[in-house]
């Protein structure tokens, strides 16, 4: 390995360095008040339990998985034998990053909460520090990992020697992907169950029938819904975002590999290490960029923005210098124009974060037409919510198509002539890389969002007073923003990984064609060289028909990909219907048989609360996930190539779509919920309010459960897809 | 033209002899008391001035479009002649099905309600027989039309004398589909949002506010509602069909042409007119069954339901038979297989329809979950309708998919062999024919709902005796069970006849790319013939990769592809939102204004509500058609043929999904809320009922605004891309 490569470990230690560092100086803090130690150690607990009994499920089901990759690898022989350890490890590591964060978070909220009883500019760092420890840790250990097993591999199969060998390490690297995927699904859907069903209801029994405030100690489930923020949104987006800035890293690591093989195996090399090293950069900025966020007592709503956004465009700013430099120094062929696809990787991202801004933001015309809606009831809340939704796929979908577009061009030479179609691959990629490369950063704006929320809870269930509560609400509000900016960012880099991962999954089909069919390796050849060699064309034609939209089992298999996805979906719509009417079951029970809850001097049985959310989660997870896991080996099967193929661009646009629609829907209902509370349209008990409150919880599992689980699960179709396509090659029906 | 081919006119003619048989019994009727006659007249002369203003802004917009296709048939060259009188015509006999459609509706219903007087047999013939108007009116202008341009075009460019000649034959007769296509969008999307509009205005006022019933004569939009089931319901859904009807033909006589060329002229002829004489012997076998529905006083609903099924199940059970006399006849080579073929696409059809039954008829789980989470308000009943929406298109998918697969292999001879494409797609079209070939009965079944809707609302108003309202409810309810399936069912047959139009783009790719790039004919003879053939593989690899899923564009295409259906049920959705706004206001307004309405003494503004409803109608349904109209251009113009394969898979499989999610969420939970009415969770006037009307109300735009209007997006842009592929490979910028 080159000297540069050191870059990549080195920057992931940097980072888990700086993250046990935050995490050490947060520690030292006071939780303040006994009664806000007590709420903050329920919340811990309830997440620790929820977390321990996740990932004994969790780990069952990778004992299972493993053992198929055991007889994939040893006995069938359609895979290396380094596979099932790749996606242990991959799984392992997910899982550490989710639960580093979640154990901050749940420290971090009474700290948060009592920082703020000194001053604004402390609640904010707290809070914003303690999700940068979330942040660092998701970066620090997916490059660590990632460089880690490039070191093993290369140092086993040196790549220089034997392009064969390429196959090997790029499988492995990409079922280290598919662990950490597998995991996220289990994490981001059964969190997502969870915090739902106790959000709804808590808010259904609580908030509307027996009219008690959000976060009131009164209601039974609201240490549930506290301890559903940090198992949900920390944990569960950790995971997510792990295997996004993973998956996008290996992919173009993988598609480096096949793009500059004919340029000699150092440049070659080179392009591979180029995503590593561009993200350790990225690693580097980021905290820098954390150090810069601070702002001054009595800031307002917008001088809060900005100070988070001061942080996180420093290091966009910097990284677009930096990624240059560092193709420069690896002298990548047509640097500039990879530089390009950088860069549009970069702005895409911005823009679907504003444009997710704009549909979700009580600022801006959409979500204000929600709210006057409620004029007329409940009904036309949902209808004009659903409508605007399913508006706001136009603009991100618009957006990643031209970033696809001009990545791809900007790599390929700006020309779609087939024999640049590799290197235009890897802009697509590398574009992804670059959409990722700063997420030490971004990723804290995210974090930092329930962790402010569970500060304002654990302040108003501590009865802080006012000035603090104004203090929190601020903090929480500004959560609230970044949640939706992060959102939209999280999908789009999900859909570029994703497309980026489609990519290398064809170039591995390629690969195992020659080494299951006996093919002569005319592809990776011919693309690079000379696909007019007569020699070449009619192999190359059988291998382009298999993919092309003419063949009815590619469409069969677009149609199941669209299928999946909304099949998925409901699955998991329907899972937190069932789990909050046991919630509310409950919440009801506890307000009819434990006398005084009302009045203060009975505390309801929080625990019990936390319990059936747990158990709901953990039954109502299982399902919809095997459905990601299965439909891409049941497609490969019976449709082979082709339909996994079709199967995959089906299920990348449409979840896509799907998942902007869910989050942007969930996203304005409760900001138009929040408009209506700010005194516009009747104000807070007003009619419009209840109509504003039935739109913001059917929104509840949109952007919370269904929506941000779609983004893991087109990421782990494509993987799964990738892992086993050696049996849709052996074994397929048709 | 052979003289088997003369039956294709004389079906039609017979069809429309029939039709006018019926309407002319039907007239001489008795309408009833002189207030059925009233509301009769207000119904009709609503509906005649909404379709007179719809038609006039429709002209408009087909003179624009026919000046635009003038400019690209005679300036730019890139279409021939026939292309504008194409276009122009296939609007024409549109517009004309929708129009008779409606007439009869409107003249049928009062006189409906009054044969109800005496019994229900005498009730549901009038109701049934009206309906079979609209069913034999497009069948019989859909055939006549199609068989008198193939006549005159067969006449002046004789597709035997030479190959090319195909090309004019074929993109004429498209775009005549296209025409149709732009009519039905507009009658669609126009009359949707004029009924949702009165629709939802009149429940969330009349019902909700003022707590009168539905239909009350004293809700000033009752009479708008009433209209805009004429207007969206019967002229809407016959002009979808119409198009539906004449695409899968259309598409299929072009498929047949190209598949059997290498058999010579004469096997080529035969195939393309299977398609027409299979639809001929349909027409006959509806004219059969529509003489089988009759029933018997006291009879229950599931003998009702029975009743109808006799009739549409031995059509269904004739034209199997039928369709493999004629084939035989025909002398088409693997008839069996083409005739498997068929079968499948039957019974596909059917079983589509029966999952729409499971999944929104209150007799089974899915529909009375949902009634039961009214337990929990709300919100809970739209997270639980959308839940079950979105899984409910698992089984339609599945369906199609299989559909899909085996009327292919069944065609190409069990062999995904690349030789055999030509005849595998022809197998997907005759599927979708076959499905279709009876829609002289079962659109009749489908017409029939809302007339006996009308019927039970003339009742209601003429304040009829208990026991006639309880025979119109009979009928009415049954209406609600033949409108699912009939809308599962039109759902399928738009997804089987996309598809079959875009083989049939790509076949007429082929050809444009021979006419304007001077390329050999190599495609047209190499899939035919031998692909391996030396000299034609470069070029075949070419063309193949084009429409290859490695390809950018055509992943960018499909990425606009779906959000394209996204963004055009979000404007329909948006849309009913606006309009139902307005009407809401304007019932608020006369209770408020006009004294004496609650009492009866003064009589309601009805004009002036579906004046509203008309200029809302006109305003938000250009916009929506005109993005489905530019999007195929747009797409073509900057990434060529490519980007429009994508874009087209991307819609069509979208958007199936999204029509089958909305129908059934729609359609579920309208029936919740009968099933809460018939005495379930509380029964009618309780909080579960209140809740239940809100899904209710979400539903309406869901099933009858954006839902069907998607089935003609996805067949529109099709069309919109074959006729226009001149552009797209002319011009495109990538």
């Amino acid at each position: 390995m080159p000297v540069i490569f050191w870059l990549a470990p080195f920057s992931s230690l940097l980072a888990l360095g700086f993250a046990y560092y935050f995490y050490k100086n947060m520690l030292k803090l006071d939780e303040g008040t006994d009664i806000m130690k007590k709420i903050a150690k329920h919340v811990r607990d309830g997440a620790s339990a929820y977390l321990k009994q996740q990932y004994k499920v969790v780990f069952i089901v990778f004992m299972i998985i493993t053992l198929i990759f055991v007889i994939l690898a040893y006995v069938l022989k359609v895979q290396n034998p380094w596979v099932p350890f790749a996606f242990l490890t991959g799984g392992f590591f997910s899982a550490l990053a989710g639960f580093f964060g979640m154990k901050t978070a749940t420290y971090a909220s009474a700290r948060a909460a009592n920082a703020a009883r000194h001053s604004l500019d402390a609640g904010l760092r707290v809070a914003f520090r303690s999700g940068a420890v979330m942040g660092l840790v998701v970066v620090g250990l997916g490059l660590l990992d990632i460089s880690a097993w490039l070191l093993v591999l290369n140092y086993i199969y040196p790549y220089a020697a034997e392009t064969t060998n390429l196959l090997v390490i790029t499988t492995t690297m990409l079922t280290f992907g598919m662990g950490a995927s597998t995991q996220a699904l289990f994490a981001r859907v059964g969190g997502g169950i969870f915090t739902k069903a106790a959000d709804v209801g808590a808010d259904l029994v609580g908030k509307v029938e027996a009219g008690i405030p959000e976060d009131d100690p009164r209601n039974p489930a609201t240490i549930a819904d506290n301890v559903g923020d940090n198992v949900g949104d920390v944990a569960g987006m950790g995971a997510d975002l792990y295997e996004s800035y993973c998956g996008s890293i290996l992919a173009t690591a993988a598609l480096g590999a096949a793009a500059f093989a004919v340029e000699g195996t150092g440049v070659a090399l080179n392009a591979v290490l180029a995503p590593l090293l561009i993200a350790a950069l990225g690693i580097i900025l980021s905290i820098i960029g954390i150090f810069l966020v601070r702002t001054k007592e009595g800031a307002t709503q917008k001088q809060l923005l900005s100070s988070l956004g001061r942080g996180v465009n420093v290091s966009a700013f910097l990284i677009v210098l930096a990624s240059l430099g560092i193709l420069y120094v690896l002298e990548i062929p047509n640097y500039l124009g990879i530089w390009g696809s950088i860069v549009t990787g970069l702005i895409a991202g911005i823009a679907i974060g504003q444009s997710t801004e704009y549909y979700t933001s009580s600022s801006f015309k959409p979500t204000q037409r929600i709210a006057e809606s409620t004029k007329t009831g409940p009904a036309t809340v949902i209808i004009s919510g659903i409508g605007t939704g399913f508006v706001s796929v136009t603009f991100p979908m618009l957006i990643v198509a031209t970033a696809i577009t001009l990545s791809y061009l900007f790599a390929a030479g700006f020309s779609f002539d087939i024999v640049h179609i590799s290197k235009g691959l890897y802009g697509i990629g590398i574009a992804a890389v670059g959409m990722l490369a700063t997420l030490g950063i971004t990723l804290a704006t995210d974090a930092y969002g329930p962790i402010a929320d569970n500060a304002g809870g654990n302040a108003e269930m501590s009865h802080l007073e006012p000035e603090v509560r104004k203090r929190t609400d601020a903090l929480d509000s500004l959560g609230n923003t970044t949640a939706a900016t992060g959102k939209g960012f999280a999908i789009g880099s999900a859909a570029l990984t994703a497309l980026a991962l489609l990519a290398a999954y064809i170039e591995e089909v390629k690969m195992m064609f020659v080494e299951y069919l006996g093919m002569p390796n005319f592809i990776l050849n011919g693309v690079a060289g000379n696909i007019a060699a007569k020699d070449a064309t009619f192999m190359d034609f059988i291998y382009h028909y298999e993919i092309t939209l003419m063949n009815p089992r590619v469409i069969v298999g677009a149609f199941i990909g669209v299928m999946a996805t909304f099949l998925f979906s409901g699955m998991t719509m329907n899972a937190v219907g069932r789990a909050a009417q046991k919630m509310v079951d409950e919440v009801r029970r506890q307000f009819r048989e434990i006398k005084g809850i009302m009045q203060g001097t009975a505390e309801p049985d929080y625990a019990r609360c936390v319990a059936i959310s747990t158990k709901a989660a953990q039954q109502e997870m299982m399902i919809p996930s095997f459905v990601a896991l299965f439909i891409p080996v049941g497609v490969g099967l019976i449709f082979g190539v082709s339909g996994v193929v079709g199967l995959l661009v089906g299920t990348i646009t449409s979840g896509f779509a799907l998942a902007i629609f869910m989050a942007n829907a969930g996203g304005a209902w409760d900001n138009a919920k929040k408009y209506i509370e700010e005194g516009n349209f009747g104000g807070k008990g007003s009619e419009n309010h209840k109509a504003a409150i039935i739109g913001d919880t059917v929104g509840d599992p949109f952007k919370d459960t269904s929506g941000p689980s779609i983004n893991i699960l087109i990421k782990l179709m494509v993987m799964a897809s990738v892992v086993t396509v050696g049996i849709a090659i052996k074994y397929a029906l048709l």
